[in-house]
């Protein structure tokens, strides 16, 4: 038994694998973490002792940054492993990479890596948790689990709420897990994005499907806005930067059109006049920093609930 | 209120901008920080549960290693970001990176950058402390505030001393927060050096001007010699490391004009053979260590003095 | 006195400089050391405000991850340093670099380096202890150590017991820490590889060479299997990857012909079907991940014994 109060499985991998009750404990976990955090002194010794390792196969400063400060209020041990110094250059493959930390005693690994079912292999392959910190295409369950938890504290529910979803839905491993997670809410969702960054299939996953913003803003209740990688645009995937925000950018003549209580997010890090402009990322609909601030709390009930209760070795 | 006894601004960002009563209460705190380090353990509970964030944009072992040092004597959390493994690969701007570091909970910024102001802009953008650890040619205020409890700790006083700062005082952030903070302190200065690597206009902090380190060498009370950056040969601002060394190079020979009891500082890296001989580097006069020792020192008073009294959240 | 229990230097440098007598000391001691970490809550409180800096100018994931973990579970602070974000490409001396550390207050230096005899010449210029991670191609003291706990493991002694040590010899720092300490504890040790990867002289070890891997295998107690570095092959000091295998691979079928009760070390990156396959690898005989358990344990014990009775400062 290395779980506390039922998640079911030692692992984070994604919104997909978790049921509505686990959904529920982990935002309800978070919201006592997040009174934990705002003490004097957010510091409890509840995992002290316990070894947690980042293993960072793709560069971050806020994903990696938020985990080692759960980490610290939560009094665990941390060592950051990025992969520039790690020893992929030496060939070694991820499954003995991450053998040989479980049997160093690390009892928790969080992996981001590029390609999707990393952590997937990664967790069926050692006894210790394993936290996606985002895979590939695939999902990043802690931002769609912080995504949710800042919807759920601005209006009581998300059921039966209109929930955009604009930008480059075909390579958003963040658009993945909030649709995940949503669906299970029992949201309505809309993605919303140019033809070429629409990925075939989608409505299989009970999502509605449009690529006119303008079309769909009206009556959404929140607006989730996916980051534009600059780097796609010279695969051809769309025209170019001026046409994108011009179709599908966030500014403050498209929020017109939308509900005077619409909530705004974005997971950052934000290309400010690409897919939002500063008017409206810093603007009244926004909660984009405080996702920032629940990711900690998230991720703090994230490692009490996966370790508070395992004993180690 | 997030201050202890007195620093007027959460952060510190520069020499220029500390009153001489701060100066003083840094350094006293700092000597009490001494005392508290060389305990057989040297850790206290202060900054139990702070988060403390270094974010350097350029490379460093020691400024880093010794806030990190710093830190946990205060048993502080740390977490490290460095340039290459950012999200400024990700084209973030230092603003939004600083906003996300500080809606994560993070108390203290610890900021180093290639261009100066950085540090001051974070330090506007959000309610975390920011400390300047080093911003172009600005300044860094540390290293300038270790210098000056160095130059304390042998003489007295630096009131009417004359100090003697040598090198590229045009690209020295360590000569600017010398020059400032010891004006402040009644010090006599002279910056030399070649007219390349002269700053337009800098007898207007009070400065004496020379390009003949023999002339200034006979009443020196402290010789503060900078690093000689060799990219800035490539630029043709000097003509070779032979000449720069020949005419301004602290040697034995040079060092026979000189009082005493005069002080040779440096504040590291060495360039061994160019800037100064290892003869001089390694010999009595040199305070070069003892000045990286009480660097640790006075960053743990600075981390007391701007989080000490400061509750969380 | 900063020793305990009687190592005799401040420095783990190597096990060539080790009595059979610090041999034992060290071993026991990390079987103390791995009851500790298998406690519910692996954290002792003996090495509290210590500082420990790894400081790494060769990448590694495992053993700086295994020493921090160490240090963690006696409570040491740690600062990682690695080449990249260090003031090597300031140009400044190893030697300068460590006694910066020093009078930083550094009790601990880790220092893995591409050149023998580097952590030789730290340790001799600063009175702070220095472990060696590796030098060049001359000593990996801890693995070393582990490698032997391992073997008395599993084996209540090594004495009279006959050690295969496979592959590159001349570039391998692990065949020579094993030789140092297996020699001392009265192992009968074989080295065996291609001639080209054989140095001169080696028999004067004490050790016998082979160049043929069949003809020693049949009474091998152990058989120590090195890890090739592919990029010595463009230098063509071995003709292929697939020539090596087959010579000096350990596979199914060459095993067929060893001893029932044969134990297969691997000091670990594997390269999977090079020097050894996987059904070897992850065989019966295998105690490849017994060894990375055990390195947390001696990594600890060796920390204890060099800083547990030291005051700082």
């Amino acid at each position: 038994m290395n779980k506390v109060k039922g998640l079911k499985s030692k692992d984070l991998l994604g919104l997909k694998d978790l049921s509505l009750e686990e959904i529920k404990l982990i935002l309800n976990t978070a919201h006592s973490m997040k009174e934990v955090i705002a003490r004097p002194i957010p510091k409890v010794p509840t995992l002290l002792g316990k070894h947690i390792v980042t293993l960072f196969y793709e560069p971050s400063t806020r994903t990696r940054t938020s985990f080692n400060m759960a980490a610290k209020v939560l009094s665990a041990n941390v060592t950051n492993v990025a992969l520039s110094s790690s020893s992929v250059a030496k060939g070694e493959t991820l499954i003995d990479t991450v053998k040989n930390l479980e049997v160093m005693g690390v009892d928790c690994l969080i992996i981001r890596h590029s390609m999707g079912g990393a952590p997937q292999l990664a967790a069926r392959n050692c006894n210790a948790s394993v936290i996606n910190a985002g895979d590939g295409f695939n999902e990043h369950p802690t931002q769609g689990l912080l995504d949710i938890f800042t919807m759920l504290e601005k209006k009581k529910t998300v059921k039966g709420k209109k929930v955009i979803i604009v930008g480059d839905i075909a390579h958003s491993r963040v658009a993945r897990s909030n649709i995940w997670g949503l669906k299970k809410l029992g949201a309505e969702i809309v993605v919303v994005g140019p033809p070429t960054l629409m990925p075939k299939a989608i409505e299989k996953l009970g999502v509605k499907v449009s690529y006119k913003l303008d079309d769909e803003i009206k009556d959404a209740d929140f607006i989730n806005v996916l980051r534009i990688q600059k780097e796609r645009m010279e695969k051809n995937l769309f025209p170019s930067i001026e046409e994108y925000a011009e179709l599908f950018g966030l500014n403050a003549e498209r929020m017109k059109k939308a509900k005077k209580d619409v909530i705004v997010m974005h997971p950052g890090p934000i290309n400010r006049g690409v897919e939002i402009t500063s008017e409206v990322a810093d603007g009244p609909y926004n909660v984009i920093l405080e996702q920032v601030t629940n990711g900690v709390a998230v991720r703090t009930a994230i490692l009490f609930l996966l370790l508070g209760g395992k004993t180690s070795g």
